[in-house]
């Protein structure tokens, strides 16, 4: 999450009792999940197994529960409980206050866009010209759509990710990250009904132009699809994958979380995708591999009380 | 789709700038993409591959980019891009022109039906008596809704197929196929909740008498259900299939498009069906095949190992 | 389903017309289906092959169509049709008589709590404090929402549950049992958008205290989650089935009706569970077995070919 304008680390401090290790007049520009962050960036870390990777991240500003060595230009802010902190800023930032309108007074909406009645469009929505939002859809705040875009009945646009942090020694078992991120729709993009695209926790969702989802698609929060890819239905695409350009998911299929599938691939219906795929081939099965080997896997598989009886044969 | 009166070759050719080869007086009674079309039919082929198909269909007049042989009794409507005209001539005679009522004027409703608040019932559809149709529903225009129908809260009726035609060669990657056909559903059929039926392109959905669908039950275009079929949660079925009566289809099946499924056939939970099925057999696993063979595969996978060693022991 | 206060069994037998075989002046506490009955209850049978089952299940009073042996404090109510006499009673105290508001007037809503536009809050809903409820949400009748949850968009809770009585001698071939239970959501639950999540048929589906689900999950009827369970996008489960603490189910796993999933289990993505799973561990594939096992397959399967290569060199 961008902030409007840029922030003095001493007005962050305030905001969160920290101490600073470092300048306190210098800026931060946004804050984001240790996934998303970039240079000005405010990151939070709790663990000290992961100190190392925070501080040597692309973050500026490192919130964290212990004072440790940091390279030169970057900055600490120390606290307890990191993660309260973090909360805190996007709270601050980019406080939960939905609007009670079905069509918000803040959002924008373009020449020749339809919106059918029923429609729920949250604070500061930006949606294109020539669109048609169905009836019963919901987008929730900040979430971007753009030209001739058009997103049918029942679909949920911009809830929260599916993020937690875990406590086990609190009575509080996962505690919810707060989704401070979007969803940006590119342009021609087509949704189906009953589709649920979940926002960044802190960066963007991201739908490239010309993709068409068919219904009861779901995309995970901080995922990035490519332009003109083609998702049948029932398709579901966990947080902070990458879907390159023109990739053609069939029906039921199941994606995992940060990995990435190449460019042209096209997976078979009801495959599962557990890990990164190359683009250009074809795939299939559980987990999804080059189609043609699994297709003959399928024929093995049936070879095996042959197989049996020869062996058994020949051990009379 | 249907004329609401037939309409002259001349008027239609005017419409889409369209050369005529045949008698400009004839009449076309509906339009239906190449699947579906009937006697009296206009229809579109842009492709060489095709054009035979489509000539011999039963289809009366063809919108092509080619003068060349047809039939007797048959007309050619030659214009560039037959998949533009066909857009045009959907356009005209089934404009999008949505009710921004909740209820609209044109919609009738049966007696006793009780429509809870937040439903959207779109123009020129008919539901007939003693239904329900339950919170947040959506039922899209000229949809058929028969008697003692249960829908519950959050189903979509009547969204647009999915159903692009690939235009490689363009700016535009996929373009969209306007869908003019309906949703139609019979008498005592009940539908869960969150489940998206898609209407025909052309053609009709149909969900026959008595059916009973489980939650997040996704029907794609132009598919016909018949009577007294049981789908459980978050069956998926894709377009332009025939499932026939009393088929069972259990929970998080997937079943792909223009096949048939045939009478009293039950597929498994999560099987899915890549191709057509006989009816009155137990099916089950990908690609669904006869639920005992499948099973007994399961126990020959677990007997690889025994298998090996006794090789192994008289290779020594 | 509990009466609001204790019915004697005169005044049953008067609404269903049944002869009394027993006490008359003994009171039922409620009604409900075989699975769910406990002392007090009313339940029904229509097939001699269960006439024992309840007779001897902790019902006290059992709507029966032959005058048949009871224990002592037991009583039979004799009518033709069980299964009428039961929608009956049903329907006499817990009519379907839906609210036509978005926020029921019998609702209660705590302190704090924040519904969303185009949220409707049926009859007798109960919503604790500190809740949000977004967009197009639908929460049915005597639904019961504890403290802290979060629902978000286009949720369903409290649909019928996919229950049905089959008639194969007459016109009707599934008859719907009406669904008179409630869905029963303790504190600090988040539910994610486009879930849905039915009523017990006559006792409650339960969701623990602490538990997360991601988008499009589908809880079915009478099913009993843990506390602090974590459920990915697109589970499905079925109905009448536990699934105890802190089990987590990752995205499109599947799992049956009336079985329970041990306390800590992790099951895989895309897994199915047709039968109960000893908590403690993880599982994978279909059906659901030990994790680790099940990957060992893949691999014999892909050792196939190599096995038959050697037994064909040695028959030569």
């Amino acid at each position: 999450m961008r902030f409007e304008k840029p922030v003095s680390l001493d007005t962050i401090a305030k905001l969160i009792g920290a101490e600073i290790a470092g300048d306190g007049h210098a800026l931060a520009t946004g804050i984001n999940e240790i996934h998303k962050v970039e240079e000005g960036d405010l990151v939070f870390v709790d663990h000290p197994k992961y100190y190392d990777q925070c501080i040597h991240s692309a973050a500026s500003y490192i919130i964290i529960n212990k004072r440790t060595e940091f390279p030169e230009g970057k900055a600490l802010l120390i606290v307890e409980e990191p993660f309260e902190a973090y909360q805190t800023i996007v709270d601050h930032f980019r406080p939960f206050s939905p609007s009670m309108k079905m069509l918000s007074d803040s959002a924008s909406i373009g020449k020749g866009t339809v919106i059918l009645p029923n429609a729920y469009i949250g604070n500061h929505v930006q949606i294109g010209d020539r669109c048609i939002i169905h009836p019963n859809v919901t987008i929730m705040d900040h979430c971007i759509i753009g030209n001739d875009v058009i997103i049918q009945a029942g679909t949920v646009i911009g809830s929260d990710a599916f993020y937690y942090n875990k406590k086990t020694n609190r009575d509080i078992h996962y505690k919810k990250m707060k989704s401070c991120g979007r969803v940006v729709i590119e342009n021609a993009v087509e949704i189906g009904a009953g589709c649920t695209i979940d926002r960044g926790v802190s960066g963007d969702t991201l739908i490239g132009a010309g993709t068409k989802m068919d219904n009861m698609v779901h995309i995970g929060h901080d995922t990035v699809i490519g332009k003109n890819c083609l998702f049948a239905a029932q398709v579901g695409i966990a947080g902070a994958t990458t879907i390159e350009d023109n990739v053609i998911l069939w029906g039921q299929v199941g994606v995992s979380k940060t990995l990435t599938i190449g460019k042209d691939a096209i997976v078979l219906a009801q495959s599962g995708v557990p890990s990164s795929l190359v683009g250009g081939k074809t795939y299939f099965g559980y987990p999804a591999e080059d189609a043609s080997m699994k297709r003959r896997e399928l024929v093995w598989i049936k070879r095996i009380p042959e197989l049996w009886k020869k062996v058994m044969e020949k051990k009379e």
